[in-house]
């Protein structure tokens, strides 16, 4: 059974949300009820589920959820409720920008609809949450799309860290035109980065691919060079993390290797970029800050011994930034930019 | 205590060979004593002693401790144990090249000494295997010479697996110069690509650098490209498996890509090759045959469980070809070679 995986549902009926647990991955596929706050606290806070899009919708079901059952029958008591919930949810994750985006976009509905009775701002809310739902599925799919028109069937693939369904409502960002691409018959073949440290391309891009059925294979991050000198890619997907005024690309750390890598053999090199990781007001990527993660992700994570010898300093960048120049294309939801960024990363905005 | 470590030690009162068990490194520094052939066959065998030059010494040494204990009374008696000691120790890893060079050079030499005394063809075999020994330390530390005179104090260096003195006799190829650089007070900050799969890098060349007393940083091999953008990186040397007539090397994987990053960063890409590594009847890259290895060294060795879904295939070349053009210099012991290495490869020859 092939299917493009759905990680995040509503079970309006039962009052819960079903997730999928990706810390079980890629060893185990098993969905998860969250039947009160704190287990959706807990949920977010031990990354069982995760992927900023992802986290935004589960907040904002968790929000309707609550809101619902609460007893209140005025809408100052409701909203009092509302904002205990928002504030207790908001400290799952203290540094996820989308979580605090997707809980105030539920609190200016709340807001909108005081004057209404406490049935409809309830429907209200449920409504907010499946539009922040639908509208994530729809850029990644016009994204998709977009960046599928750029593919020809039988194409070799190469992407980077997880771009994917699991991380958003579905379909992914740069996953997105491989999974419609599957849809369609067109028979990718896909290569995977591992990503190291955290090996995000070899538990969860290799699992999400292979339960859509696609052709996947795993490679190490230094293997990207000999699978393009062998003609095996005909062209490179990334998604981001931010998009800087002149083009200029943070991503999972190696992004940038991959795309220097994809010059050297002339290979299309696109950067799968949601309008809303476009920063006008980053100038380039020097203005980019980069988080310097723990020594120990490098030096023991996964390992069954330590791999290194005790006290060996190890340098662990979470993102780099890739070159503009280096950028074949960034593909939105609102269509594809060409260079120059500058002066069209503008225009589609 | 810093030292450059020596990783094969002739014990020749106590008829034994005392070598530094690899297969316990990063963890554990212990050197065990080898007393007889199958101790010698069983420390190839499960890779307690590698790397070519390394395993031929140690093959060379024990050859001359075999024979030397043989209580033949004639030159066709000792020949005759002679001989089955090779075949005994050749069947320990029939693959390594160097092996077999070894073992054919001390048979070349007993030959040689046919008409003398039993005990002075002894005591040539142990002549024999001292050549060996002192040659590959000559031919490392002359790499090693040529190759500093290119650095300056303070460089930041970039390695990739292990080109190092545990493989050598001592000082290795690329740690070469490091070593004698650290000797002169050069102060080097040496990062180090953990070199997936097998984590050479991170296991073995840190070890080593660290026993020195070298700065020493670890990185994944997807980290090279930010460390040379952030200004790390002043020069990139790597060791080598073999050099084509035209200058395109072979060597673990990862490498060209390495030299991809260091043409896009303008950085000194250095190839540390001993003679015996360039084949002028290899044409170029494309006469080298890639070996492809086992895929659960990618998905599941180390690891405290798999990290990759099961029936998600792996692809695992073990070596890849740079090519020439992204070789600022190959370094002999003969000397340093300039492009165009088609004619220059020749001349040092």
């Amino acid at each position: 059974m092939s299917e493009v995986v759905q990680s995040v549902i509503l079970d309006d009926a039962n009052n819960s949300l079903i997730i999928l647990d990706q810390t079980l991955l890629p060893g185990e596929k098993r969905f998860i009820e969250l039947k009160t706050q704190k287990d959706v606290w807990d949920a977010i806070y031990e990354l069982k589920v995760r992927g900023a899009p992802a986290i935004g919708i589960t907040a904002a079901y968790e929000i309707y959820l609550s809101v619902k059952k609460c007893d209140a029958q005025s809408y100052e008591q409701l909203y009092e409720y509302f904002k205990k919930t928002k504030e207790y949810l908001a400290s799952s994750r203290p540094t996820a920008v989308n979580l605090f985006w997707a809980l105030n976009r539920m609190e200016e509905r709340l807001k909108k609809e005081s004057k209404n009775a406490i049935a409809d701002i309830k429907t209200a809310l449920k409504e907010e949450a499946d539009n922040i739902y639908k509208e994530d599925e729809k850029v990644c799919k016009s994204i998709g799309e977009y960046a599928l028109s750029l593919l020809k069937p039988g194409f070799g693939l190469l992407t980077h860290c997880n771009p994917g369904t699991i991380a958003t409502a579905k379909y992914g960002t740069a996953l997105a035109p491989i999974y419609l691409g599957s849809e369609r018959g067109y028979d990718f073949k896909v290569f995977v980065d591992e990503t190291r440290p955290l090996l995000q391309g070899a538990r969860l891009t290799t699992w999400e691919l292979k339960q859509a059925g696609v052709d996947v294979t795993l490679i190490c991050d230094n293997m990207a060079s000999i699978v393009m000198k062998e003609g095996k890619i005909q062209s490179v997907l990334v998604g981001c993390d931010r998009v800087a005024a002149n083009g200029d690309t943070a991503n999972k750390i190696g992004t940038s290797s991959v795309a220097i890598l994809a010059k050297y053999y002339n290979i299309p090199f696109y950067v799968c970029a949601p309008i809303s990781t476009i920063d006008l007001n980053c100038k380039s990527g020097k203005d980019i800050k980069i988080e310097i993660r723990p020594e120990k992700e490098i030096t023991t994570k996964w390992y069954i011994k330590p791999m290194v010898p005790e006290g060996v300093k190890a340098y662990n960048p979470a993102f780099d930034v890739t070159d503009e120049g280096l950028i074949t294309a960034i593909i939105t939801e609102k269509g594809i930019v060409y260079p120059p960024f500058s002066e069209n990363l503008k225009k589609i905005l």
